[in-house]
């Protein structure tokens, strides 16, 4: 079976296409990059990886690496929060796998693609394997998630609507193409990367609520690797394989708009729409802790003054956190009841105020039963309103127009090294943590990308 | 995220279940095959070994190994017609790529998946890491057969039309099945298998004519050994991977008919059903070469007796086939000009006819001049009418009704054999060919079933 035995001049016109995905990622230049795109980049690297060192010691981690030992390689790349090393290519799954375990890493709200999962473990493998720039990493990245979040937005919302999961599917692509920016491949090249990528999409969300949904980023990592690493050396597939009859797009969705891709490559970047979860628990129910948190700074509320809370709340809210009385720690993240109370009790809503012990808490249970939830369709999901009745007779309300962490309300720098600092706290050294924030707030500006990936191991 | 929290009564429901697809895989045991089932096996074997030795020196091949050498693992496991050693997993995706590049492998025509090319490189790696008596190396093999096959049969024929390759997107659960039965999964982690492997389809068809189409049973392979290694020691997907609403059948499908998955399991094999290309290319013109190599030795025909050759086909063959003039060996192999010319001229097809120096030959090139092919619709797809008029005036028909290689007229032992050492031939040595294929012919009475990949490496 040789290569597709295409004319040499259709080969070139289709290369030529000055709008291809594969000619802009492998043309891009980190000099072209807009400030806003470099700061966003430092930004994504911070959160993710607290996220990922924050998850490295979930039990999913410790079984996926038991199950990979038997036939991996040498100790190529770190895990990132733990002391064991992996060749590239498993490196890159496990890391993808603890990125994704806390259901905590940057989101994409336009495609629901985790954009960091799946380009980030292979960049950050390969930056150990053989030394690479801040400057070169920081257009892989770029790139990466250019061509994953552009092609997910192609087929959206079908892709998820059939039942695929985006991060899985799409992500392939933006791990090979962070990968093959690396590896230096022509376009060409690329263009059968991003084949070889398109004929191994990964993940179906049957599988959410199981250990499987974060094997998804971890797999598109590797399969995006692999795609790569097999085109750098010859290995052909298709120049078409997202847009031909029986490529990608139509097999995953059944309703696309291509052009998504390749429009408006350089003026507008996908990360600058990249959004952190600044609460440890399904979005939905972010903006009543941001307006609980809100209403209990400025008031210095505590649990006893207060007599009732009502908030009233978007549709979707009550359809997927209408728990009253969760009994899990991943049920507290369900629970509307829960996590109005826990705004009030701690103030905050990390990964630790989501454990079995927490949810058991008396003042958080006895201040839930007074939590009332009613739907107000007026209210959009990244909405809500919060009354606060006292014991005192005050009444003090809240709307939240924009939930904090979202595109038109960021998580603040300072947000993001508390969270950091919040997920990485029990795992690394606080001077090894610190120096990890520095080597991941500016990657730009680092001769060896590597030290990223070092620094995060244990 | 932890496991799916299922209520204990519903999963002992369903793991009772004794039709379900693990429960069966699980406890089938080799004492309850039928004779009939070993003595396929041993043919699908033999003939798989051949063709995957066959294809190990080709170009694919060769890249292929490049790509993974950067991240490989230790030498566990044999590349069968080659010196290198890789890991379990690596050995895996090339001896699964190197068996399907010729396009001569096995193949269940009612489905289109070629199974033993997802199912045998992660056996036989698994029996180079551990020793695994013959009967239980069988055992897994049916089991794989049965899985991916049954899987293909529910979603087909609209897993293809839609544009999946079965081979890959089915063959990830025949790679799980076996792999599980190797490390001895119970019900419950067998069902997880499955689930991590219908979270990995893998091919679209759009790569056929590149070099992915042979990536699919590659990576097939090794997607159902990640699920059953992962199933292993612990990771949860979902017990309901194939059927769900979300599930796998649902995504790759657009109709299915999912209780063809577990009928009448035990009393027919899926494996009985398993055929044997008898010439090297498409299987829509082996009716014309076999009718034609049929009164070519009948009559000890030479080119030179020859005046005309009409042949009368189903029009699939027209659609696929029609190529006059083929310059390269791959096109000769979709040339029924090609193919009836060579039949008289060489009395065989095998991969060696199919070179770019063989197309060029001038006494085929003459006598495909006068080859002629007629569209006829009572003329099914695995038939063919030959009419060859002689120079000194005489008419010699024949009427291909069955064509060999097919469920009705399979490929004869011999003729297995034959094929084999075709194959084998410039690539390993005549003894160490004469003893692969006796251990290939009867695995069941091996009492280390990894000699077999052994005996196959060069």
């Amino acid at each position: 079976m040789s290569g597709r035995p295409l004319p040499p001049k259709k080969l070139r016109r289709r290369l030529a296409r000055p709008e291809s995905l594969a000619n802009y990622v492998v043309k891009a230049r980190f000099e072209d990059l807009p400030d806003r795109v470099r700061k966003e980049v430092g930004r994504s690297l911070l959160n993710w990886m607290g996220v990922t060192v924050g998850g490295s010691r979930h039990r999913t981690v410790d079984i996926a690496i038991a199950a990979v030992q038997p036939f991996a390689g040498s100790q190529q790349a770190s895990l990132f929060g733990r002391k064991e090393r992996l060749d590239i290519m498993n490196a890159a799954l496990i890391n993808g796998i603890s990125s994704h375990v806390l259901d905590f890493d940057d989101t994409d709200l336009k495609t629901a693609v985790h954009p960091s999962a799946p380009v980030l473990p292979p960049l950050l493998a390969m930056a150990e394997l053989k030394p690479i720039n801040g400057r070169d990493f920081v257009t892989a990245m770029v790139m990466g998630f250019e061509a994953e979040c552009r092609i997910a937005r192609a087929v959206t919302p079908a892709l998820g609507d059939i039942g695929w999961h985006a991060t899985g599917a799409a992500g392939v692509f933006g791990a090979a193409v962070a990968t093959g920016r690396i590896l230096g491949l022509d376009e060409e090249r690329m263009c059968h990367a991003i084949g070889l990528a398109a004929t191994q999409p990964v993940g179906i969300r049957e599988m959410f609520g199981s250990m499987t949904k974060s094997f998804h980023p971890g797999r598109a990592a590797q399969n995006g690797m692999l795609a790569a690493f097999l085109a750098e050396k010859g290995f052909t597939s298709s120049l078409q394989g997202i847009e031909a009859k029986r490529g990608w797009a139509n097999l995953v969705s059944t309703e696309h708009d291509l052009s998504i891709i390749t429009e408006g490559f350089g003026d507008s970047f996908e990360i600058y729409r990249n959004t952190y979860k600044p609460y440890a628990c399904g979005l939905v129910i972010h903006p009543v802790i941001d307006g609980c948190i809100q209403l209990r700074n400025e008031y210095k509320l505590s649990a006893d003054q207060i007599d009732r809370i009502d908030v009233d709340i978007h549709p979707i809210v009550m359809e997927l956190t209408a728990k009253k009385n969760p009994k899990t720690g991943l049920e507290g993240k369900f629970s509307v009841f829960y996590v109005a109370a826990l705004a009030i009790t701690a103030g905050k809503a990390g990964e630790s105020q989501f454990t079995d012990q927490a949810v058991a808490e008396p003042a958080v249970v006895s201040l839930q039963q007074r939590v009332t939830a009613s739907i107000d369709k007026s209210v959009k999901e990244d909405q809500a309103r919060i009354k606060i009745r006292l014991k005192d007779g005050r009444v003090l309300e809240r709307f939240v127009a924009h939930v904090i962490g979202s595109v038109e309300n960021p998580l603040s720098d300072a947000g993001l090294h508390q969270k950091f600092s919040d997920l990485c706290g029990g795992i690394l050294a606080a001077d090894k943590m610190q120096r990890l924030a520095e080597l991941c707030g500016t990657p730009e500006k680092l001769e060896d990308a590597g030290d990223i990936g070092r620094a995060a191991a244990a």
